[in-house]
């Protein structure tokens, strides 16, 4: 008996049951504003994983020893978002009763929306780590209220003020900036405070939302809307290692846009900052 | 005093006063399942424009004699299908109560039933010229009704049996084909039948929508869905010229996808078609 | 229980035990002396069969309803030729056994010689019907008589004189015209006498290999060595028909070069003619 | 009464009479010796700028708060050097006649001599601040006057010695270094010395000269000629705000070559540099 | 003693000396108006024509046959016209006298002017064939009397009324059209009639010059300006051996543009078109 | 008797009976297991140094002062790795004979073995230092003992313990470190440690092994394993200058994949390091 054709992200090929971290694709990105495509990024990134190793020399951890399910993307339908939303809630509160921990693979950055509902509800005194170039603070977009560039205010619409961290903004309308600092704690530019932060929400149970365009577009050219002036690779991977002693009891990354990721470098960024949050977590 | 930036499509630099027919663009591809991108269509062809000649030596008809007015594009957003409709029915009824004819630039498919909308409320026993790859006649997508894949079934919806024409379709569920045998006329694969259609037709008032997937992608990669086995260029410019004896109240071209457009050449197609439709109209 | 990401080639999902034809991938390129690349065709292939429909208009037949297992992509080594064609002759050999038939998609076009050793050994009187642009005839290239350039010859090693019959042949050195003479059938440019061939061969067991870059540039510019000049998409349509009227006891697809392929026409290309193999055999 | 198409560069949509600043594009590179095709970095730019903000978090200014007027391209002919520079300086002229400030989008380097000669003409005592990679200090190139890769000698010429400060310098003939040293002030590699500059040139009427590829390709890849060991953006972004405390009666932004920036991100830097730049003057 | 690296196009290897025909290059395209970078043709063109073979099927002969020797390119500045067109005059003139045929690699197709005027000197009863989408007969463009689009007018200057032949002309003002009924034989759209030219101009001297977007962009997309509704490659094979029965003193082909050829297929017809001309030659 | 077509590096152009250095190429990657390429690296190089100038204002030194041959690539054949280790090890030990210096351009990393075999005949006593991302000492790569996972582990075959110094690796199998701490010396991520390296081995005969990957993907993404988190360029000129303090008898740059470098920044680079290195040598 010859078997299927299996394609997990590199290293995460164990059964679901024995998983303790269950990764999964939410190929979504019907509000995206400016230029779409996030919807191939967790295909590409199951592909193109297998030119890194499972070793990570900067933790001296190898996902070989860790017990990681990658269920595959999920089917959302493009034209009706809270439709899409709904599907992705779901499939995390499924993973959340069964006590392991989601990692989604974005798509545009309002797919985070979907998770958060489902793990608010589990943990209602839930925090959020954001790391991103755009402050996706808005109320409503062109009158749209589901939108990328409302995710957050979403997001606070569920767990209130004071409990949303935001580190490497810099993009957004003046009003954002302006209705934040009332709301939520904004670090433009960078990381720094993130260690005091780190250090606050000890033993808080936290959702660390990664828009992987909170790195400079020379290090992560494949997203769309490239935005000059983000971190380097390495301080990313510093701060990642940093939140990972947090209580982490779900993650994200979005915005990976392969189909402007030409010589394949972002989406290597993208399965190296994977590996390397998933070997923090485990 | 020294004017602002005027972008038009080559040779449509006419007041819309004077202008008989009005283009404009429709940047919409939400509910597109496979590849998005031709929300960049309309203002990519506008640049791109410039690399034709204004004089057509295959209808011996220059654009610069005739009154053509470019609009510009719609602001539609994204993530809210039916508010995106809306606008488009909204600007074409505006087009047509001041007797002056719409030709739209897609965007994906499904913007031909917001100009489907206002045409066929100014004109009730409205038929349709439909050129297409793609059956786009499923009742619903993934449970989605306002989708690309669904289009011509809604434009039935508003138009009823009988009053759709489909040529060179080549693609599309079991189920498509069979429900289009009761509801609507389809010629498979070519433009066979066209004179006759034509010749049927005269007097009536047709919309006429062109999805430019309907050429062989070797003549046209640039599109969300390339489906081999298409028709030649100069096989549609023949058809687009036999159309063109019709009473045409409105018109549409879609499915351009610069992104996959490498070389410039499916643009350069789409820019083409649209001079030879405008002349052919005019 | 929630279930691993599995990747098929559209519609062919069924378990092993339930299919008469096994698809599977020979991901190799190692010898391809110009542009490298089709290693990557079968996984491109699995992914973007997705923008098609499982349902032929030209066959009036639906992939639904055959039984086709996806066995994935055999794991082949780079750089020692002769293991990675004993991997494939190994495979194929299971398939055979357990009376399937096996459709493998290339990598470079050497991966023939792996799955015709299977294929002779349980058919000694096996034909072979190819086509191509180029003649594959040599007996060497460069010294090395395990080569893309020379796989048709040590096919005939194998299968001997009048066994052998080339279509749509445009390029090849002088000699390997002249040696053909001898010991093949070789019809240059196009598919004429393919259907003396077709009632020629009734009966017989016979292998079916397809080096895609038959196809004109137009059509599948994404291939290693585009060779201007070939069939067109309709013509090779038509040709795959006739041979499958033949008993066909393993096929193959090759020289797909996704990395040339940015418009992902060639792609599409490619898997619709897989399909139309596929349910042509069915 | 609908409106024509109007495209400005994002937030620059004022009249020209209530207008302090005039951007405008010189889409000119006739005498680019590599790698051509700056001709389309104005147009380009307009619409890639509605992926920014009008905000700027750096600055905590808004584009909107300030009257920009956008005058669209020049228009050009290729194959005519003189004629192209009198046309820009034509065009400068008539906003410095009308008291505004002129911020010109190249094109190639070449199109700054236009604008200096104009700019030379309304101010005797001239100053430029001049970024780059290049040093474009040669005298001839190939027995050309007239190039990219002279333009700056060209601009001695009309201003004289000690009247240009060069930074970022990482590339030329040994003897353009040499020439320099007599004549201008060169700082290569980077902005050291920077602020001595501005404290020294205080009250006097500046031109500043933006190369973008002063900054590094990892960048700034999108430009003809890619010189590795460049400035970061943010350094760039910090010499700008500096730059900005001079007297500017005019300015350029030139060599982003849109045809080598598949990911767009090259654009964005661009974008971004002018808002910040505009901002900057405002 | 090693060797330096030598690099002709393929088969072109000879020493000028024993040469019947000289190749060379002439990358020049400052007056190309919409998208440059066919300087890139000639060096592109070498280093992948070693993708096909010397031998022809088509005409069943080798170059390896035949003295051809390939002279590099000239080194042309850009930026000023008639410099760059008296360098290549003056290699020709070179080729010339010393009995061979200068066979040039464009560049933009005003170099052309530059063969022409040499090849004139020596047969003033000089005739030319004109492969060509475009008509190339303005008097000037936008006031410029050298550029790619007046390149035919100014070959009509040296060689006057009835001496110029087109063919596959599909594009052009209408007073180019107009002109050109006055002064030059045009055939649009395809080569109808170009048997009787052929005939007619037996025993005359003829230069040949082939721009290659007389082929459709399906077919030849790596070109500035692609003109939909060209013929195809089989149609130009034809035609160019009609065309090798005549007298031809000289030939070109040009506007192959490789930054627009991703997929390297357009640089492929470019290197069979020209082996097939020099085997249609020799 | 004009001069056939040479190519060389730029500034590369003396005979080889004067040059004290020898360039040459080795475009082989048949045993790349990810993404190959690399093989046109070489010829790509040549091409495009000349966006370069023959002066460095790093070192204040000109190329033109200099006796460097480039003999161009040697004609390796694909598909049998022993044989084309055995053509560059004969071509390495030809130019040492000669009393030059090879420097090699690659080709996968494994070209390095053929040359270490001919320089370590000389020079038993040889070191090796070795920048990469990857520590490439696996003893075997799914049974491939000939490969560029293991060409370090086969150069230490040859040269035996202690004798490598690695820097700035980034990525391996546990294994692979494990094994390097007996046998190498491995410095991880940077250059910490290289003046020490420098300092001890003084007088020694070095081979330096430059993997151009050793660069952060952000400068250098056209490789075929992009591995995020290198070394800057900057850095990297720095280390350069450092081991061109050594006698170095041998060096090779390896692993650029031009076809993915779309925008052509990682081939200037390649192409600039070539410059440095070269300068530093001479």
């Amino acid at each position: 008996m010859l078997n299927k054709n299996i394609e997990t992200f590199l290293g995460c090929d164990n059964e679901y049951g024995e998983a303790d971290i269950v990764v999964f694709g939410a190929p979504f990105d019907s509000t995206t504003s400016f230029r779409p495509g996030t919807r191939f990024a967790s295909r590409t990134m199951r592909g193109e994983s297998y030119g890194l190793e499972t070793y990570s020399p900067y933790q001296d951890k190898d996902l070989e020893d860790y017990f990681i399910f990658d269920g595959g993307d999920l089917e959302l339908c493009f034209g009706d978002t809270e439709k899409a939303l709904t599907a992705i809630e779901s499939y995390t509160t499924r993973v959340l009763r069964d006590n392991k921990r989601p990692v989604m693979i974005g798509g545009e950055h309002l797919v985070t929306l979907g998770a958060v509902r489902a793990v608010a509800r589990k943990y209602p005194d839930l925090h959020v780590v954001h790391f991103d170039a755009h402050a996706d603070l808005r109320d409503d977009y062109l009158g749209i209220t589901l939108s990328h560039a409302t995710v957050l205010h979403r997001v606070w619409d569920i767990i209130g003020d004071g409990r949303i961290y935001q580190f490497g903004i810099r993009s957004g309308e003046r009003s954002e900036f302006q209705w934040g600092k009332e709301h939520v704690t904004t670090q433009k530019f960078n990381f720094e405070g993130l260690a005091e932060v780190i250090e606050k929400l000890q033993g808080q149970p936290v959702y660390f939302t990664l828009d992987l365009d909170v790195l400079d577009p020379s290090v992560f050219p494949g997203t769309g809307t490239p935005e000059p002036g983000g971190v380097s690779f390495i301080e990313l991977l510093e701060a990642i290692q940093q939140v990972s002693r947090l209580n982490l009891v779900g993650c994200d990354i979005n915005e990976l846009s392969p189909v402007y990721d030409q010589s394949g470098a972002s989406t290597a960024v993208a399965c190296k900052v994977l590996r390397e949050l998933l070997l923090a977590m485990a």
